[in-house]
C-alpha cells in the first residue's frame, strides 16, 4: 500500500483498520524533553467520538489511547512514540453482506482493482476510523505548537448549504428531515492558525498552502480546499485583491488591512492568520435503497444499514485541526525555521 | 530552501531564479529506452509563452530547450535527463526600484522573513519563470503516459467571473477594461484526466486526489483545489451525490452514470475520467498605484511596471497539466501499479 | 530523533524502548494477497533469542510475536502490517545504577548531548532489544523473496580473530575464558544472497553495496562491511581481480569463473550470488571494573552487572539477515524492477 | 533509473554521462545569506583531476565549474544551487569498440540486464566521471562545515598493499612494475573528520556511520568501509576496547583515551574525531588482453585501450572528503542539531 506515512521531519504513520483489533500510529521525529499532557491528548480524541445528540451515529466508540513508547517519566525522550486505540466495538458480521458487492461511491470496486483481496469490513483502511490515530498524532502536533504560542481552531460553517450559525436552525431542520429519510449531506469546514510566525514553509512545491492542501485532501470525504480569498478570489481585480501592509515600527511583524492572500504569501507564512476551507461530500452509506453492482457486473439492490452519521462534517473538525497541526509541527522542525 | 524537488517514483527538481541566465530542470526516474519526441516537449513550452494578442504580457520569452543529459541516440537511457531553458530577455535592472520596498500581496515581505537576503530580480524562485521547468518535466511525463493511452487536457472555464465558452465576448471586454485601467483579475481552470486505469493511487495519506491538491496549490497564484463534485457536492445529498453503477460484462471495466467523485473513489482511481478545478486569484502586478511599506517600516507609493499580464490564467493551462502529469506518472510508476 | 524507519518501496519504521512494555514495528508497502507464514516469523524470532548454552546470556526473552494489522483471513490486504513483541522480562530496576554515569563506549554520554533527557534504562532505542522488531521486519521481507526463489543466509565465520568453522574448538575455549574473566570479544558475520537476478541497484547513491552498506552499520556493534573481494580486494591486482564471465547460450544469464565482484557490478547486481562480511566489536559490558566519569565530570568505579553475552555475534546472524532481506525487497520492489 | 540524489536536508542531485557534453549537480537545502568562495571550490575539483606525473591518466581534465543560479551577489539566497563542469576532453569513439561486448568487472553486462539500452561510452553514470559533481557540491558542504569548524581530512594509507607513508618507495617501485605491466591496483583511505560537535546522527537506522557507510560503499570502486577499531576491533576484547572517559571540568566535552568508537558510540557523534577507513579495487580497464563475452555469449578477446589510472585511489581522495562533508552537513541541518 505504502502511503501511511506523512511528514518529513516529524512523521506520523498510521495502522490498523476499522473493524480489526485496533488503530494506532507512529509519531517519529517529535522534539525530546517535552512534557506530555495525556488529558489534552485523550480530550482530542473525545472530540472526534459520536456525540449523544439525536443526529449522530449511536455506534459507542470508546478511544482510549494507550502510548506504548517514547515517553518516559511523562516527558518525551526523542524516541518514536507509539500509540494505539482499540476498537472496542467492532462487529465484523455488520459487514458480510456487502462482502460481493460494490457499493456506490464507496472505495470498494476501486480497492478491488488495486489490491485484489478487499477487507470489507467497514472500509479497512478507507473507514474514518483510521482518522482516530491522526487525531492522536495531531494532539502531539498541538502540544509542540501551543508552547510556540500557535493555535488552531476549525468549526463548521456550512452544512448541506446552511450557513452557521446564521442558518443554524434551518440547519437544523434540514438534517432531521435527512434523518428520517435515511439520507446525508455534507458540508464546509473554516480553519484558522493563529499565531504562526513569518517565514514558515518553501516556495516552490513545498509551500505552505501545498502541504496543506494535501493534508485536507487526504481526509475521507473531503472535495475541496481553498486558502484566503479562495474561489471567490478567481472572480476579483487585483486591485481589490492586494492586500495592503499597516505601517508599524521598524522590526516588528508587518500586518496588513485585509486577509485575501490568507497568511501565505509565495508559500511562505507572512505572519498573518492562516485561513483555510475544506468541502466535504455527503456520506454515501444511506438508508435509501439504490441500484448497483456486485463482483459479477450483475445489478444489485443496496440498502445501506451500518450505524452511520447524517453529516460527518461536525466529527472531522479536530481531524482537520489534527492534519492542519502535522503540517504547521513538521515546518516548525525544519533546521531553517529552528534556527 | 529545500522543496525543490516533486514526486516520489518520477523525481523532478528545479533550478534557476526568474531573471538569472536560465531555469531548468533534472527529472529522475523516467524509464529507459523510451523515444523522446523533442518536438511535442518544445512545443508545451511554447504553449506557456505569453501569445501575440493585446492582452497578454509584452514580453518576448524564446523559451528554447536545451537536453543536457539522459537522452542518447533519441532514447532514455534511465540516467537523469537535465535540461536548461535559457533566459534570452532577462534584464535585471527592471527590479532594482522594488529592493527595499514589499510590494502587496508579493512574497517580498515573506521571503525576506525566511532568507534575510533577498533576489529581488523578479521574485526569484517565487516568479512563474520558474514554472517553464514544470512544463518541460511535465512534457516528459505526457510522453509517458501518451504511450500508455492516459491523456491530460485542462481549459480555461472561467475568467474573472465569465463563464468560458459561454461568455466569452463579455470576458474579453471586461479584460480590455482591466487592460487600459491597469488592472488584472482572476480565473479557473479546469482539467480532465483521460484513460486512466482503476487502481492509481493510496487510500491513506496518499489518496491520488491529496498528491494533485497538492501539486495544483503549489503553482503560483492558485487558491483552490476541488475535484468531482467539489465545493459544490457539500450542499448536495448522499442520495444525489452517488455514482451509480453502469452494468457490464465480468472482467470489463465498471463505469458510473454521474461522475460526482471525480474519478477516484477512496483514494484510488476507479477508471472513470479523473477531473478538478484550479482556481487563481489576479495578479499582484498592478499599474494602478498602491500604499506599501519599504524595509523601514514608512508608507510608500508603488506602482507596478514590469511586464504582466491582465490575467495568467491562460498562460496557466501547460502548467496545471504539466503538474497532473508528473503526479499521474508519478503513480504509474508505482510498483505496485507497475506489476 | 527520527530516523526510526527504512526502506523506501517497503518501509519499516520500529518504536520501543529495551525496558520499555514492548518492541514493535510497522511494515508498509507489502505486496497485497500474500500468504503469512506466521510459524515462519515465529521461528526467526526465535533465532535471535538467547539459546541455553553456557555462553549466552540467561535472560529469558519469550519474544511473541502479535500481529496488529495488515493481514487478514491468513493474507496480507496491502495495508500496513503493525506488530508488537512485549518486553515479558524487563525490569527497569536494573539499570537505576546507571542513571547518573557515562558507561565506557556505550551511547550515554552522546545520547546525553543529543537529547538531554535519557531513558536510561538498557539503552532505550539503542539496545539490541530494538532488533527484534528488525528480524520480525525482515522475516515478512524474507516471505517475499523466497516467492521469487531469492534465499538468504548468514554465517558466523570469525569469532575473536578464530575462524570458523575451522578453528570452533579454539574459539570455544577462548569464549569459556572470557566468560570467567567477565569479558568479552567480537566476530565477523558472512551472508550470502542466492537467487538474486541480474538488474537489482542504482549506479549513482542507492547502489546496491551502499544500501546493504547502511543496513549493516545501522546494527548496533557493527563497526565494518565489506563485499566481493572486500579489504583483501585493494591489495590485489586488476589482472587478478578482474571476474571473467563463462561463455553461455545467448539469453541466458552470465556467470563469472570468480566472484571478487560479490555479485554486484556497478552499483547493480549481475545475478551472481552476493557476498559481504560485517565485523562486529566486543559487547563493551563488561563484568570487569574499569574507571570512568559521571555527569559531574568525577571519575567512578564501574563494572557490568547486567545479563550481557560473552559474544553477541552468533545472535546477530539473523539480524544480518533480516536487514539485508529488507534491503533486496526493498529493490525487487521498485517499479524498473517488477515491470 | 532514480537513485540520484544524495540527503535529506542537504540533497546533492547529479547528472550528466561520462562522455556526453557535460557533469552537473543541483544542491537543495543550502542556507541563505551564506559567502561563497568561489575559488575554493574550484580548488576542490582541481584535486580531482589527474596529475601530471607518470603514473596518472593522460587525461586532460579542465574541471571548470560554471555555478547557474543560487549565488546572488557572492552570496547563497537559499534557493538551489545548480552547476556544471564541461566535459571538454570527451571523445566517444574511444569507446565504440567496446559496445557489443561485455568488459571484465564493468558494469556493462549488469546495466544491459537492467535498463535494455546502454551508453557505452566510457559507462555512462557509472564513470568516476560523476563524482566530479560530488567533489564539488562537497565542496559547498565543506565551506558550510568550515565556518562551524568541522574540518574533513582524507589520505591514501595504502596502496597494493603498501602502507603510506612507511613504505612509500616500495609502494612506488609497484605502480612502476605495474604501469609497465598494463596493470592496476587498489588501496585504503582513511578519512578524519575533526572540530564535529557531540549529539550528530540518529540512534536507529541513520546512524552517523550507517550514513557515513552508505555514502562511501556509493564511490565507484569501493569495496569496504570500518570505521573506530573497524575489523580488527572484531578480534579484540572488550576490556581492551572500551574507550576510557578523560576526567573533565563540569559542562566541558568529554574526550576519551582511545578512540576504537571511531568518534561515535550508538549512532551519535561524541565530540571524539570521527575516524573511518574505506578500500578501493583495483581499476578493471587493463592494457593485459582477457577474455570475455560478447552480447551473443561467445568468448572475444579484450584488451583495454581507454586512459586509465595505474591506482585511482589517489584521486579518489577529493571524492571521500566531498561525501564525508555532505553526509555531516546534512546532519548539521537536521533541526535537532540546529536549535
Amino acid at each position: 500500500m505504502a502511503g501511511n506515512s506523512f511528514g518529513k521531519n516529524l512523521v506520523l504513520t498510521t495502522f490498523g483498520e476499522s473493524h480489526g483489533p485496533l488503530t494506532g500510529g507512529v509519531l517519529d521525529g517529535f522534539p525530546s524533553n517535552f512534557s506530555i499532557d495525556h488529558h489534552f491528548i485523550q480530550s482530542e480524541l473525545n472530540r472526534r467520538v459520536p456525540g449523544t445528540g439525536d443526529l449522530s451515529s449511536p455506534r459507542k466508540e470508546e478511544d482510549r489511547i494507550e502510548i506504548l513508547s517514547g515517553v518516559f517519566e511523562g516527558k518525551t525522550t526523542g524516541a518514536p512514540i507509539a500509540f494505539i486505540i482499540p476498537n472496542n466495538d467492532h462487529r465484523p458480521e455488520d459487514y458480510s453482506g456487502v462482502k460481493d458487492l460494490y457499493r456506490l461511491s464507496h472505495a470498494d470496486y476501486s480497492w478491488d482493482r488495486k489490491y485484489g483481496h478487499r477487507d470489507y469490513r467497514g472500509g479497512g483502511r478507507i473507514s474514518a476510523r483510521e482518522t482516530a490515530a491522526r487525531v492522536a498524532g495531531g494532539a502531539f502536533a498541538k502540544l509542540f505548537l501551543h508552547s510556540k504560542g500557535i493555535v488552531i481552531h476549525a468549526i463548521v460553517c456550512e452544512i448541506g448549504g446552511f450557513l452557521l450559525p446564521t442558518q443554524e436552525a434551518a440547519a437544523n431542520e434540514f438534517l432531521r428531515t435527512l434523518k428520517e429519510a435515511g439520507d446525508t449531506t455534507g458540508g464546509i469546514i473554516s480553519c484558522t492558525i493563529n499565531g504562526l510566525p513569518a517565514g514558515l514553509g518553501e516556495p516552490v512545491f513545498d509551500k505552505l498552502q501545498a502541504n496543506l492542501a494535501k493534508a485536507m485532501l487526504s481526509i475521507n470525504a473531503v472535495k475541496g480546499f481553498e486558502y484566503g480569498s479562495g474561489f471567490a478570489g478567481s472572480r476579483m481585480k487585483g486591485s481589490e485583491h492586494n492586500d495592503s501592509f499597516i505601517a508599524s515600527e521598524e522590526g516588528s511583524g508587518l500586518q496588513t488591512v485585509t486577509n485575501f492572500s490568507g497568511g501565505i504569501q509565495g508559500g511562505i507564512s507572512n505572519g498573518m492568520p492562516v485561513v483555510f476551507r475544506v468541502a466535504f461530500k455527503p456520506v454515501s452509506s444511506i438508508r435509501i435503497p439504490q441500484e448497483t453492482i456486485d463482483k459479477h457486473g450483475q445489478t444489485v439492490q443496496f440498502t445501506g444499514s451500518g450505524r452511520h452519521d447524517v453529516c460527518v462534517v461536525p466529527r472531522a473538525v479536530p481531524i482537520v485541526e489534527a492534519m492542519a497541526a502535522l503540517v504547521v509541527a513538521d515546518q516548525m522542525l525544519n533546521s531553517d525555521v529552528v534556527k
